[in-house]
Order: C-alpha cells, then structure tokens, then sequence
C-alpha cells in the first residue's frame, strides 16, 4: 500500500521522559506502518537548536513533521520547518490545544487514518516582522506583541495600516495577532475568536490608558506600521518566543508572511469542537 | 462636461422641515451642476413608503440615490435602493456617520468632486435571513439580532455554521452583524471593529448565561443556522427596522446575500478617520 | 431537644411534580425533626398567589420559609415573605444557585443541621424603586432594570447619585443592581462580582451607545435618580418579574430598602465555592 | 485671619523647569496668604529622595504637604508624607487628574479657598503589602500587582480571602486594588469604577488563561493571600513604583493598612465630574 507521508521526522522542543517515551512509542508504530524516520543523530527527536546540518537534511528529506509536546512545541516547529514548506502535525500532551490533533492513547489509529489519506490539509499565514532600517524578518503563527519591558509602564505608539494613520495611543503594548493567535494570548485579552479560514489580522491594545479603543480586524493582505513615539524600554514579542529591544522612533512594520504553513489534521478535526473543549462552551446537542 | 451620475433621487426617511430645507438647497446645487432630479411625485423626495410605481420609475431611471439624514436613512435607502443596484451616498445631518459622507455645509464642493469623477465605490454585503419552511427573505445592512421579545428573559438557542454544531447558548439573544455593522448596535454589545474591506461575518451573544462566550468572526460565506430552542417569546429584528415573531423550533438561516450595494464616497474618504470623529479615538497625529 | 425553627413554612413559585414530591418528602422528614409545617390550605406549598388571609397566616406565624426551586423561587419568596421578616433558605433543583443551599439529595441531614443550630444568617439588602410622584415603591432583591421596551431600541436618561449629575447615556438601558444581583443579570452584561458582605450598588448600562462607560459601584446608601429624557418606549423591571412602563420625564428613585432579608445558610456555605460551582473556575486547589 | 494649614511643604517627584516655575509662584502666592513654607535645604520643594532629616523635619512640622505635579507625583507623597499623618493636596500640570485638583492657573484662588477653610477632607486608605515570611510591609495607594515578570508569560497562584480558597489561576498577573485605584491600572485592564466612599478591594486578573473570570470586588476588611504556585519570574509591584522579585512558594498577603491618607479638596470638588472629565463622558446635562 501507497502511504501518503514516508519520511516523517518527529520533533520536540524540549526532551523530557514523557516526551521520550512518546517519541519511542510512536517510532515503533510508524515503522510498522512503513514510515522511514529520520533520525538526525543518535535521537529520534529532532532537537529545537539552532540550524545545523541535520535540519538540512530534514529540510530536503522530510515529508511531515509530528510535533509532540503542547501548542507551544507546534508553534516552534512549525516556525522552523513549516515555514520551509514541510507539513506538520501534533501530538498533544495533557490537554487537546487548537494546534495539536492526535492523542497519545490514539497513536495508532490515528497514524493509520493519516498515512492512509484520510486528512485535512490546514493552510495558516504567518505574521512578518521586520524594523524599517533593518534587515533581519522575524515570523510568528500566533501573534506578535509590542510592549513596554516593564508591568504598567506605558509606552506610546502610532499605528498606520497601508500608510493610513488609524491611531496614537497609549497602553502598555499592542498584539497583533493572525487568526491562528486569536485563540492564544489575544483570547485572553478579551479579543473575539476568528475562525481559520477568515483572512484578517487582529489588532488588540493591552491595558490602554484611553478606554474607548476596541478589537480591530483588518483584512490579511493590510500592512501594518507601528511607531514608537516616546523613550522608555519596549520590545518586539513574536509568539512569546523570540524577544527584539525596541527604541524611541522605531518603526515596526507587520503583515503576512510570504511562507506558510500546513498543519495535516485528521479528517474528523473540527475548529468549533476544539473551541467547546478548550473553552468549556456547552460540550454537545442535549447538554445544557 | 461629462458628469458621472446624471439622474439622482433623493431620499429621506422622514420629513422634518432641516430635511426639506436640505433637500430644495441640495436640488437647487444639483440642478445647477446639470443634474437631473427624478421627482416621483409632488416632492422632490423619495418617501419610504411601501413599494409604488415611483419607486419603479426610480429603480428604472435613477443613477445614484442621495440619502438625506443619519446612519438609519441610509440603511433604509440601501435595502431599498441599493440592493437593487443604485448606487447609493448620504448626506449626514448633525454628527458624521460611519456610512454617510458629505455635511450640509459642503453639499457644493462636496457633489462638484463627486460628479466629476473623485469618488471611491465601495461594496459592502447585506445580511439575508430566511425562516427555514418559509419563502419570505429579508435582508440587513448592519445586523440581523435574534432575542427574546422581553428585557432579561433568556432564550435558548443552537448555532450552527455550515452545518457544524457550534455551541448552544442560554442568552438575551445573539447579535449576526456583517462588517458594515460592526460599528454599530454589536459595538455597543463589546464587538470587534471589523473593517469593511474584511470578508466576514461577526457573531455576538447578548448578555449570555455563561461566562465563557466571546465574540466569533467567521468567513463571510459561511452559512449560519440559528434554531430556537425553548418556548418562550423570540423575534428576529433586522437593522433594528423589520422585526419578525419566532417561535420554538424555528430555524433561522442567515448568510451573505446576492445582492449588495455599492456606497458612493468621496475620494478623502478614509475608515479609520470616521472611526476617530465617532468613536472619540486620538484625534491627530500630533494631539495626544 | 430544642430545635430553632418550630414553624416552617414550603414555598414555590409553581407547582410541578418534581417540586410537589420533594415538597412531600421534606414535610415527612421536618415532620419527624419536629417541625410543624405551616399549611395556609390543601397543600403543603405556599402558592405565589396575591396576598392572601393564608399569607397573613404565615406572616404571623411562620419561623422560617423554606424556598423549594430555583434562585427565581428564593427571589419571589424573599420579595414575598423575607421582606417581612422571616428567614429564608433555598431547597434547589438541579443545579446549585447562588442563593440556593441544599440539595434534595441532602434533605435530612441538612435540615438536621440547621435545625440544630448549625447555621449562618445571612443579611442581604433589597434595591427599592419608586417613581418620583407617585407613592407606590416596589422591591428588588438582584436588580432593578430600566430599560428601553425594544431591543435594540436606545433609551436616553440622566443618572444623578445623591442629587449630583453622573451622566448622561443613550443605551439599551442601565442595570441597578444590589450585591446579591451583582452573579445574576449583571454579571451576563460582563459587571464585576461582588462580594455579599460589600456595602455598595452596581450602575451597569446596558449596550451604551458611548465606548468609555464602566460598571460604576458605589456605596449602599447612595441614592440614585435616573430621569428618561427622550420619547420612546422605555421600563422598569425588578428581578425580571414586575415591569412598570415609563415614560419621559419620569423620575426613577432607587436606594436601599428598609427593610432586608436573613436568609439562613448550612454553616459550610461559602460564596466563594459557589462561584467556583456555579461560574466554572478552577474545580480545587489541586486541580489545574 | 486665622488660615488653615499655617506650614506647608512643596512637594515634586521630579525637578523639571516647569515644576519650579510653578512651585516659586505657589511658594510667593502662599507666603502672601499668611503661609510659613517650609525649605528643608535650598530649595522650596522637598526632594523624593530617601529618608533624611529634612523629611523629619517636614513629619514633625508640617500641616500639609502640596504635590506638584501629576498623579505620580502624588501618590509619591501620599506614601511618603501622607501615610504619616499629613493632609496632602494636589496641583496638577496637563490635564486635571482624578487625585489632583488645583490648576496652575487658579493657584491663588485655588488656595484662598482652602486656607479660609473652604475645603473638604477625603480619607483613603492604602494597601498593605507583605511575605508571609517577612518582615518588610509596604503600601500602596493604587494598586498592588503580582505579575510575571515577562510580558505573555503565565504565573500561576491561588487566591484565598480570609484563609477561604478562592481559585487557582494562570494568568499575567493579578491586580488588587483599593477604590482610589479603581480609575488608574485597574481601569485600564477593564475594571469598574469604585467611588472613593465604597469600602472594598478589587481583584482583576490579568491576560487570565480562562475566560470565566470577572473582576471580584470584596470588604476592605479582607484580608487577601496570594501564592505562587510555579517556578518563574514573578513579581510584585506596589503603585507601579517599587518592584519586589518573588519565587515559588512566596505567599504575599495583602490587606487595608492602619495608615490612611487625607486628601484635601476644594469644596467645588466632585468624583463624578472628574471622571467626566477625565474618561470623556457627556460633559453635561444638556449636552449630548
């Protein structure tokens, strides 16, 4: 039999027992279904580090990424090898998140169903960033943050989308989040829900200092520009991962990412049955 | 000289005597401009009574309407006029709306830059909600609201998007607003400020029974199923204008209609600028 | 053994077979613990009927009123009877309410205990409503409502708070609520929880029209006057029960009543572990 | 004449142009009133440095101390001077705050006013921040916030009230504030608005991982412990102006302190208006 994913390359951000133990396992059943993992070194994981030889040979070998750990472990290796277009899946620990699919208790038949065909590819943009004179890009699938270094200090920025001036304002920062972040922090921040497939960027102030400011949603191909107006430490976020200092007249510019990324569900994945338990929304028909 | 909409109606939905005197000085600006001013009776207004054969004769002849009053005038011209294809602009009495344009103290330079060519046509989508066995549809520019006919009286409700259960619900009601609307009644309800240009449609509980609810963005073609679920008084309302009986068991069908209408504004027209004139935003750059 | 409340008197706002067997058994088990039961007719449940010789009856006689339902049943009972004075405690169906102590599963031994001493008084204010002409005042244990007739509808009003001007809002309505109201309807409208033993009123508007209004709280014996500026629809409803048209001009006084409720609480009620049952939070100390 | 308050000290945080321009023309207006300014060095205005015998001097002799400058500066001397028994009035520059009350441009009769008796006295309280193993306590008239120490990272921490177990959250942080800060930080992540007379304590989380928290509003007279639960950065931050590093296991207890502060108004001074003015409500009766 034909299976659709050969060459798959598991992949963790850290390297605990639970995660060994889950890496092994999994190892073992998708050998048996015909799958050549590639081992890099002397693991079968795939560690986070920075970019060494063994990424190259996952770049131009892999056919699908497993990523095991939570949504935080999905994010990193959908940065790192999603962003160079090979697809990534994950296996959740603890909780189901909005990212992760499969189950450990359910390695087996959900592999099979994957690597049978029965699958939902997931198209996600990323957010770029980028400051005005420089030029390093930055990418994020949640969100990036721009905030002050300090708790309840404020700083104070303009913002302009596609050259337009929407607003100066004063909080403690701003998240700019695209709709994969929209269940992440912005969600926590009181920002609405945006479903996957709506092609917008989410716009949210933290603690703003004037309080008729709401959730703003632009369209996805909009470019975003945000200046820093007044002196004091601020930073750049970008999926609470990677952190950039900023300075008095920075400009950061934000929009969607060239690359993307595909997240491979199984077939019955369903966005609004993540959010009923993740959410703790009413959790079916007849129950009240 | 060409000009680029040679047969207006204009329109009001009343009559006060600031909206006659608007109307005869803005008949006179046109009439001069080389306009000509489709009468359908003895008023050079277009009333908003039920369908007669002026309204045919506008219908058949007229290139742009001219809606005379707020925000409501002008949605009540647009379900009216322009989802039949006339172009549609307004001309706003006291604040500035989020929909109409051009301020009684500019109607000549304001109509000069228009009639010449300096505008921008912006599309926008209307609501369309049908009662699941029954023929009658009915469109909204703003929001389509289903809720409980009395003040604090919950009803009860399932959502379904493209046929997916979404959650059920136990609130005074849920508002269904299309980006145009999200400046309006759903602000007020703590919404998202969705710009125009965003293919999407908003949903919003109305003090719901639990906590755990949050404003839901979804794409602008998927197909929204409300079905009543309790006994109880329920109505839908659409743009606060039209307001039908519900009953248990109903299903409501809500999606983005075929029709659309075509905003007329001049070309400094800008979004983001209205948003600061209403919502109180920084006013300027420069203005802290 | 002497027991604390000799006289008991059942009450419901109906008259279900689910309530009418947990209406049996708990006479039978009263009975046996030496109660006399207070049975104004036929039946052992007080009806939510006007006023009646048989009310009078209980009036003069009863020790304590046992509300058999839900918070809505404690609500009528305590409108009804606690204003006069009696104590109060709540039997619940279904879930546990916030007013609501003892499950129909713990009949016996919680009446043991509270019949044996094992109890806390618990004093919650009434909001009292009067019109300013008119003599008739009317009491609400969660909230007063004054609202706009229709949804979606905006009322105009000005709120002054011992006699000095607050402010003027176009909104749905405002919510007036006590500490007791502050989990109920307020809490749907997103206003903070506060604590029963706090000295203070809730002012919550309803769907402002503005976006920089907050839930203001001030001190219980504060008087609040709201005045209705504009034509239109508008009402005054307590605890979703009574609903009183208003119309412009009208002057609503609002303040704490005179007189108050004891309801009687199992000495290990505690609000804290209602909030946590009845609003979700994190189960335990243990548990995540 | 007899005056008021006979030995004032000026008080600024800072030492800006400005500042002194207005402090020299405050100190000249107040020795013509009758006023003895007391100059603990070269300068009319005390410093905000640390504990020297100047401030000594200031505790034993001064009848009240007069901030210049914005809210900052007066919460500075509010903990320095005023939690010692000194009556502090506020002179604000920009924009009216909510703590202070004369402009620059009414000095004179701004203190006319006050010195010939014509004033109100406003007492607040602070709160009182301590470790359970510690000995140091510090206060706060704003607020105290336990946060992480990076921006969108979770701490996780139980909350008890009077020994009872509220919840276990994660969540950036957690503000708790008094009701004089109920219109700075608090109101910022979204809290309601307490009069100064409302004796509570507000609890707001921040950025919380579940979206069924609410602010929580309690008797001053609790007291409130806190423990973090995860190793991290954590921190607590008194007025956003001391910052203490916290660890696992760290339990800050938080309560009203013995030491309140008396603020001094002109009799013209209304909480209502402020907030008018400062959250740009309507800004009068007849306006809209």
């Amino acid at each position: 039999m034909e299976i659709e994913f050969e060459r798959i390359a598991l992949y963790s951000s850290n390297d605990s027992k639970t995660i060994r133990l889950i890496s092994d396992q999994l190892e073992e059943i998708l050998i048996n279904l015909g799958v050549r993992i590639l081992k890099p070194a002397s693991s079968a994981l795939v560690g986070s580090n920075k970019k060494s030889n063994s990424d190259n040979f996952i770049f131009r070998n892999a056919d699908l990424i497993v990523a095991i750990g939570g949504d935080g472990t999905l994010l990193s290796a959908s940065r790192k090898f999603g962003a160079q277009g090979i697809p990534v899946l994950g296996v959740n620990l603890g909780k189901l998140g909005f990212l992760t699919d499969i189950n450990p208790d359910e390695l087996t038949s959900g592999f099979q169903k994957v690597l049978s065909g029965n699958y939902i590819r997931d198209n996600r943009f990323f957010i770029e960033a980028s400051l005005s004179k420089e030029r390093n890009k930055f990418i994020a699938l949640n969100e990036a943050v721009i905030h002050s270094a300090a708790v309840a200090q404020l700083i104070e920025y303009e913002v302009y989308i596609d050259r337009v001036f929407v607003y100066r304002q004063r909080a403690d920062g701003i998240i700019v989040s695209s709709p994969t972040g929209s269940t992440a922090y912005s969600l926590s921040g009181n920002g609405p829900i945006i479903h996957p497939a709506v092609k917008a960027i989410s716009l949210l102030p933290m603690f703003p200092h004037s309080l008729n400011t709401r959730p703003l949603i632009i369209g996805e191909d909009s470019c975003i520009q945000i200046k820093i107006c007044k002196k004091g430490k601020a930073s750049l976020s970008l999926d609470s991962h990677k952190t950039i200092k900023l300075k008095q007249g920075d400009e950061i510019n934000l929009c969607k990412s060239k690359e993307n990324i595909t997240l491979i569900h199984p077939t019955d994945h369903d966005f609004f049955s993540a959010c009923r338990n993740k959410l703790g929304w009413s959790l079916g028909i007849t129950n009240n």
